[in-house]
């Protein structure tokens, strides 16, 4: 079941880098929901590739419907989409599946697949399919706009640069639409110098940039969530991990947490015109794997882009040596970037499976 | 679904804090597998209570198997076993639904479940459920023994005190052995002294302290894992959430990660005695949610126990006011520390369903 | 996950006939949900052995519960409950692992499982996990019942002797309890005295009797089910295939609409005091999948106990010799007699299901 | 997760009728197995649309892959598949959502989706949704052919008219290819000119007609299944229930076994050249929800056609008013024709996965 998520949204995706399609199929929605394509196409042009900062690869990324809308509206028939791959050069790619590149899939992929692994720009493995789940994505964030949540990322960190931080507590669909505004979508617009400069440093040098994205999600209902092991953080998470080169999670104060006392840490309740609210957000939104009311936090470190064009050892699998490989192909800098409208497609994709 | 985790290695739990009795149902383990029940003691026991630095609780935690085993062999039907709770002190809890305790899942719960929710001791939310866990992961750990398959935990930090982390290229069996030894699960002896000083310390405070745990599983196969939504990350994560105050959980790098470069981050790959190998292990074994053969490595930040003895601010739902909060009960300063041995419980459950 | 079903009323069994106990652990029911112990006890009270026509196994069948249940009312927590085996006698069913029973799951199991099956009693292939089911069943027809559904079955034929069936239009809870108030499950008393011969004459040749059991459900809301793979019929059908000696099942006309041409079969619509409804109801209450809201009607065909005193043919599995085997133990002459309150429980676990 | 079945085989169906495709997305085939796609269209045809007995759409069912093939070789991804609708005709269903067609799904399919269902050709209750679903038993039943097994299905009844049913100890896929070489698949040629006159009279009449489709599989290792809720039965029923028309399903003797004692019923077991058989095959080769070995043999009756041109009494969902209706449109007068592949595929389709 690897390829499909949820048990009320249930979002199945398929493709890889270099066949015919990538696409998804997405199950669960009632019938009569409307859908409005320009504001999914609006949201899919934030992870499509372009730009100075990202690779040079050029796919409109227009998902054609094959079937479960009608007149603009969802019919109770699942909704499946193909994006078709009409940049995909795949004498980039020729060798990986003997020489794997570091820090990528290839080996591990030739271990569980064999010679039969589609090696091609990644094969399954490749972002390529967050083009899909981003659709999905649109799916769930016009439907949870519906029931009056909003949901919004930004680029916490990117190398040693900081972004400043959603506040915990206050944050809410307006910081959503200034990130969204900016040429990157950083929360304070005075570091983007400072974030193309270490980007453009990395391109330069044939080398990438890790980044920290943070997400919040406002106006949830509190108490959505099955814990012990489909509580909001297990299946945010669950659907986070779809998303290639993320190395952790952390949900509010997250590995911070560890560090403080109870004391310092805890977030008192108090009544705030009648309603229950914390002081402080340390626990981002989420007590016992439920949501709580306040706004769902949770930030999601993606590592430095493993395809570099400098040189690297790695071993021939075929001949049994050890090599030097040099990775040409068009590569993002800095994954992270455009990892940030995938992050918001995970977490909505995962929400409205919740509430449902 | 949300007690169920597993699809081949099948892990069904129940029970609260002050019900008869907690339990779980494990389904999918093939006939004549041998099962010793005094190593799973053994293992239960590291996270039962008592001990100078952990709740007063006294439980003898022996599981009574229902079904499943025959003359200590499994024979293909579930294996079911309770765990009596016979020290429970409800009196102890009396009111928390009303005045629901800061940072715990009380509130929450209230609102996903009503008035009926039980709240005594946390109801199923109390870390009292990590004892079936353990007995689940008590037989997990040794099918993947059988497979010559090891794991391990310790205290990778408490509060600001550090250990020293695994060797993420050469940790072994050798470590985990090492780590069991002590008194309390910490890699490096020379720093049970000071974690001893700062929990105590937090004891003496009625405050609590966070900490961190850090798993590595050794000697597993490459390419296991089913990404992109059940991939190692994906399994392990969803199953970790299921323990109790855990707010992240990052792989190999993790975080820090997101701070470096390509060139610094990637793991080159090498041959070493015909073997594929990676020189660093930045990747933490986990390659496009699969494992590469590497050692699996991966930290667990665990937030300060919510119950503290200090008054805390808190609302009283059932008059609309404001109200201040002295929780007694009897609590553990720091759930990390017997939250190692659960991370190792979670950590096999995973890995077993991945194998099956 | 052969030992679960259920994506919101969540079932999972356990237990061997032999065993300590069998069990049941159901998940997914909010709380605040009022369970009376003593009707739970009546229904289980109809599948307990005992009685001239059954085994002459002797088990009070009372259920412990173990959590989930706090003061008469579901908590939210799952409800776990076991019953004990108290009168298995494992001396009567050695030799079955080498010498297997015709037509019984013994060779197939050994197939499966190898020696470490748990032939005792038939392991978990024996009916005796009905209990436990009908545990789940007599909770499920409580929150059936207070939604106004109603459901329940009768013998519809037991070998050549048939029953008067269910009128499929008409059908009603007083219907149901008619055929509760009599001696044994008939709808027409009058063929209780040919029912009853039937099977005394077969338990006097040490042979057995097959049976079909008619069930109908009424008053459910219309547009149940989720085809093409979860329907109605669908999800009826992998409940009722957990009942041991089921062969069949039909739904409405059933195998007779196979016969029948369009305009016979046909359900035409008509407003009846402004409610939609079907002149006749051979659809059995199920259209696409879906509930139609006339009341649902399915048949299940039991064969006849496998379980026979006659010397039959078998195989000695250890020596590879064709022996002759006779079956002492005590046995159902015919299964189909206590499967009736089984097939309302399955029904029951698989409506619930789908309507929370 | 209605349109997806299945653990390891994972099969996702999407599409309506008059949708702009159907389709199917393959999850959970290891890489490097062949496809052979002439034999897939081969397979397909089939069921396809057109001949002088079945329904004047003409529909080339020809399927698009979009991914997971690789050089004639599956490479771990999934397996997407779109079949275009090309020869739709919407105009000829105007007015079903008012007017609902007897024992059609337009009625239940109204009240589950409200007035935003796509009626347009039974939308996704069409048997449409069976082209994707052949193309993936195509797939399972080359997969399942790699391991020795074969199955095949025939009309065992079309009205009135008996065909010869299989010998359930010695059938084969000797009889598969002969059922496969005449006209209709039957196991007796014979009836065929029968059973065309049937179906004629039945058309000539503006009438339809219902019939049964025996199955069987050959050469199915024993133990296979996962009872109680996964067992072959349950499992095989999930799936031939998503095959519009399908009313009732039974293996071996089935429903005739109620009538029989178990003296008749019991299949004995016995040696045959070394090898564990039974001397009959009522059991239709499972065995407490396992594989026994023995031929696999089910029957799926499908009632008539609900589609007929002789006029019918419905209701006027929009004015509230008994109305009469007259279906146009162009109808097989006995999906149980088209329903024998189907029966196939399904059966393919749960094979594998209980095999994979």
């Amino acid at each position: 079941m690897s390829f499909s998520y949820g048990e009320r949204f249930r979002v199945t995706l398929f493709g890889q880098s270099h066949a015919p399609s990538v696409g998804v199929v997405i199950d669960g929605l009632p019938a009569g929901i409307p859908f409005d394509m320009d504001a999914a196409l609006a949201f899919m042009a934030r992870r499509a590739p372009g730009g100075a900062l990202a690779t040079a690869r050029q796919e409109a990324d227009v998902p054609e419907i094959l079937s479960g809308l009608v007149n603009g509206h969802t019919c109770g028939a699942p909704i499946a989409a193909v994006i078709r791959n009409t940049d995909a050069r795949s004498g980039d790619y020729a060798g990986f599946l003997d020489t794997p590149r570091p820090s990528h899939a290839d080996y591990a992929a030739f271990l569980k697949h064999g010679a039969f692994h589609d090696v091609r720009g990644g094969g399954y493995f490749s972002a390529r399919l967050t083009a899909p789940l981003c659709f999905a994505g649109a799916i769930a964030i016009q439907a949870l706009a519906a029931r009056g949540i909003a949901l919004g990322a930004h680029l916490y960190s990117v190398a040693q640069v900081q972004d400043t931080p959603f506040d915990p507590v206050t944050v809410s669909s307006i910081d959503f639409a200034r990130v969204r505004a900016h040429a990157l979508p950083v929360n304070d617009e005075t570091i983007l110098p400072a974030i193309q400069q270490v980007i453009e440093d990395a391109r330069a040098t044939q080398d990438s940039v890790g980044g920290i994205v943070e997400c919040a999600a406002t106006n949830l209902p509190g108490g959505l969530g099955d814990p012990p092991f489909d509580g909001v953080e297990n299946r945010l998470c669950r659907v986070l991990f779809a998303i290639p080169a993320l190395r952790g999670v952390e949900f509010g104060a997250g590995f911070a947490a560890a560090a403080m006392r109870g004391s310092a840490h805890n977030d008192p309740f108090l009544y705030e015109n009648g309603v229950v609210k914390t002081h402080t957000n340390h626990h981002g939104g989420a007590l016992g794997g439920l949501t709580s009311g306040m706004p769902l936090l949770f930030r999601a470190a993606f590592k430095p882009t493993p395809s570099i064009g400098m040189e690297q050892d790695t071993v021939n699998l075929a001949t049994g040596e050890n090599v030097r490989l040099s990775i040409m192909g068009r590569h993002d800098p800095c994954v992270a970037l455009r990892a940030v409208p995938c992050v918001e497609a995970a977490a909505a994709v995962a929400l409205l499976d919740m509430m449902l």
